[in-house]
């Protein structure tokens, strides 16, 4: 390419006010697009939450509930929060689970007729181990739950199970491909388990066909025999299914010595400014601090930690005294347990704080596209009033629906909306929950485009509430 | 993340359906949605452009106009075509300047307070070399030709001028930093010449701080002397501008070899799916197959070329007779000249042909945000109509100006639609020109939604024309 676009989105913002009558409407616009427009030019401009999350994931690196990693992790977010002359930070006290992983996993496919050959796999968070001895049986490869029941217990007694259902790759949004394929992940061992299996493997949730194997949490059920789940890599996973069509009496030989700990005392870590005219309606924006234990917990979620951070430097930066109260709360153990999630909305409910609104970034640290909203029809409609402000900056996508697994919890607590930060999806899952989800994979243009568009909403929310009377009022 | 997006876009787009009245312009938009929607499913599930890219880059690599890999390039890209049962696959003679890069460059930053330290340089296209002995200056930083020219010749003549303005980051979409910039590349050699400058040392043109020296086309004047040129990386130019600042009598020694040799028989490469209903009104989608001599050509173009063969994959797979004809041109020689551009508008002037749009992917296959529209009110108004159909798959930057450097030369000819491809631009010029620029940067996902996304508008614009009626009848 030679020579293109001419115009800055300043330019596109500037020409948007011209076909607005001159009003106080046009003077509040004016007066946030100006705002929102230092938010970018300082968030582009300035180095300190790329090097914030180089520091969290080079130097602290994967910070796993429990951890060493994960208390680390709370002591410097909290020390780096404290150096921003913030109005409060603090720390909120919540148990954890404690799962550690163990020796690092030996998955082996073992055919009389092929050979032996091994495959990347990683246990899957929260499973039991095989024991030192590891766990060699039959294969049955599934496609889904349906197929599981049709072949009964006798068939399944004694065997491991492999769920083999792929990534539906038609979705547009890598998130519904997701959502389709990770009940296997989440309810596989259950489902194995009730019929006889003695293990569970489970196609890793990517796209691609990769080999590198994606962890990510499952569930047992009480009363039902906890059997060892591990992920097994997309191209492993290719291998087995066609070992399998040549020599179905194959075994596979796992072994992993992942266990649960007792609980661990952590927290989720807290700054504030105060609001200068309504103190007590609270704006939350965050991500989680934790991460899985391989790799470095880049796009999830150490990008979504140092934007919420960004929001608060880039008030404080361009002198920007919010109207209520802005916090960041970076949640602890959103991957295997959402206690932190959990112990904020209870203890928001216990002290009746009044919560307007709660921003999540927890889909990994690439160009911003929009929002998504979860609340009412006119808090809908308000945000919606906002979208010239947010066009230029290429936040197209305001959408019904979203939200975040941390800011869950808090739903139902009066009228709080709950939004999730939605950049672009194409590459999440090529690095989510694995061990190349590192510092190098984020693009800091990227990064800080989504840190300066959760500052404009914030901002937005901030000025003008969300009650969804600025929208009926046109104000 | 845990869970999220369960929606697809082709919910939306059925959804978008039931607000529109039950009428001939409702069937129209049905099939149209469904068309868009196959093409889609297809570009995402298929391998093969992704697999073509991937030849492309790895077995042919770089392939600087006039070299072997060009040839090699325009005899892999006709073949491919040829295998695909279109209706006609045909060369197009185009003579190509043939500027070869010599040795390794070497640049020395030589100072007596300092020390000697080796800088990342890379000769710019169409320089001339310094002579292997190389050249050896004083160094004059300038951020802007007006600075130069207030130094004037008395302080010029001699030196080197290095020009050292970066790119300004604020700007949200990177090509309008880079065109805010690239003017010290392009005309920096004759600007320093005229003032009896030895030599010419060019900031490369990224958004970041790398190692890594991006080459691009420069040009000389008749009767002002031809001086070498090269671009420093920003690392370099960062360490030159500080060691100035500590040693302004400092010496820079660069050598390079570059030459231009005589010019060399080359080719568009053309192939057509002939329109059913009017087969003399013609779509061009193209990218141009030339590329930098350095990495292997991968966004800079090899992605444009393997999505236009991906539009006429998509039509042939789907089994669509496009109403009118598609035609992809793979331009040759848009790096340093032109000619493969300016040769197919000539030739299509001088038969008369009828071009209704001309649509170019020359900004990476990064994730597609939209199209540039460079033609009259109507023709806009009429690709505004097709909004609905687009946004679905994240197509919401509609906006006029745009074009493509190789189709530019077609503009005026009737009432031809010059239409870029924009995908996103941020990661565009961490490898814009440069070694790095390599199969392994593009994501595959990114690269397919942006060929499906010019199949989309291609076909739109084949089944109902883009002369701007179709938006006035409202059909």
């Amino acid at each position: 390419m030679l020579f293109k676009h001419k115009l800055r989105a300043f330019v596109a913002g500037a020409a948007m006010l011209s076909a607005i009558p001159a009003t106080a409407q046009q003077n509040t616009f004016k007066s946030d697009s100006t705002v929102i427009r230092k938010f970018y030019d300082d968030a582009l401009t300035s180095h300190e939450s790329y090097e914030n999350l180089r520091y969290l994931t080079k130097n602290i690196g994967a910070r796993l509930s429990g951890s060493p990693q994960a208390a680390a992790a709370v002591e410097w977010s909290r020390q780096v929060m404290e150096n921003m002359g913030l109005d409060r930070v603090y720390l909120q006290e919540v148990m954890v689970p404690y799962w550690v992983r163990g020796d690092k996993e030996v998955g082996r496919i073992i055919s009389g007729r092929n050979g032996s050959q091994d495959v990347n796999i990683l246990a899957l968070g929260s499973s039991v181990g095989t024991g030192t001895q590891g766990l060699s049986a039959q294969v049955l490869e599934v496609q889904n739950f349906e197929e599981l029941e049709k072949l009964g217990k006798k068939k399944v007694k004694g065997k491991i199970v492999f769920f083999n259902r792929p990534f539906d790759n038609r979705h547009v949004v890598t998130g519904a491909a997701y959502g389709g394929a990770v009940d296997q992940r989440g309810g596989g061992a259950v489902a194995a388990a009730k019929l006889g299996a003695v293990g569970v493997l489970v196609r890793s949730m990517t796209n691609d066909i990769q080999d590198v194997a994606h962890t990510g949490n499952m569930r047992y059920e009480d009363g039902v025999e906890k059997i060892p789940a591990a992920a097994i890599s997309t191209k492993g996973a290719e291998e087995l299914s066609a070992m399998l069509k040549n020599d179905p009496e194959l075994k596979f030989y796992m072994r992993m010595t992942s266990e649960t700990r007792p609980d661990v005392l952590s927290y989720n870590v807290i700054g504030e400014i105060k609001g200068s005219e309504k103190p007590d309606e609270i704006i939350v924006v965050g991500g989680h601090l934790d991460s899985w234990d391989v790799g470095e917990g880049a796009h999830d979620d150490g990008t979504g930690c140092v934007q919420s951070i960004e929001v608060l430097r880039l008030f404080k930066e361009q002198g920007i005294r919010p109207k209520r109260t802005i916090r960041v709360v970076m949640f602890m153990n959103e991957e295997n347990g959402l206690r932190g999630g959990r112990k904020y909305a209870e203890e928001a409910k216990a002290k009746g704080e009044k919560h307007v609104a709660a921003l999540e970034s927890d889909a990994g640290g690439f160009t911003p596209r929009g929002f998504g909203i979860d609340g009412n029809d006119a808090q809908f409609a308000q945000v919606l009033t906002w979208k010239p402000l947010l066009t230029p900056y290429g936040l197209h996508d305001l959408t019904r629906g979203g939200g975040g697994a941390d800011i869950g919890p808090l739903k139902g607590q009066g009228t709080v909306a709950l939004i999730g930060f939605k950049p672009d999806s194409q590459r999440y899952f090529d690095y989510h929950h694995t061990h190349i989800d590192t510092f190098e994979t984020v693009n800091r243009r990227e990064m800080q485009l989504g840190a300066a568009s959760m500052a404009a909403l914030v901002y937005l929310i901030s000025e003008h509430g969300l009650d969804g009377s600025s929208a009926k009022a046109g104000k």
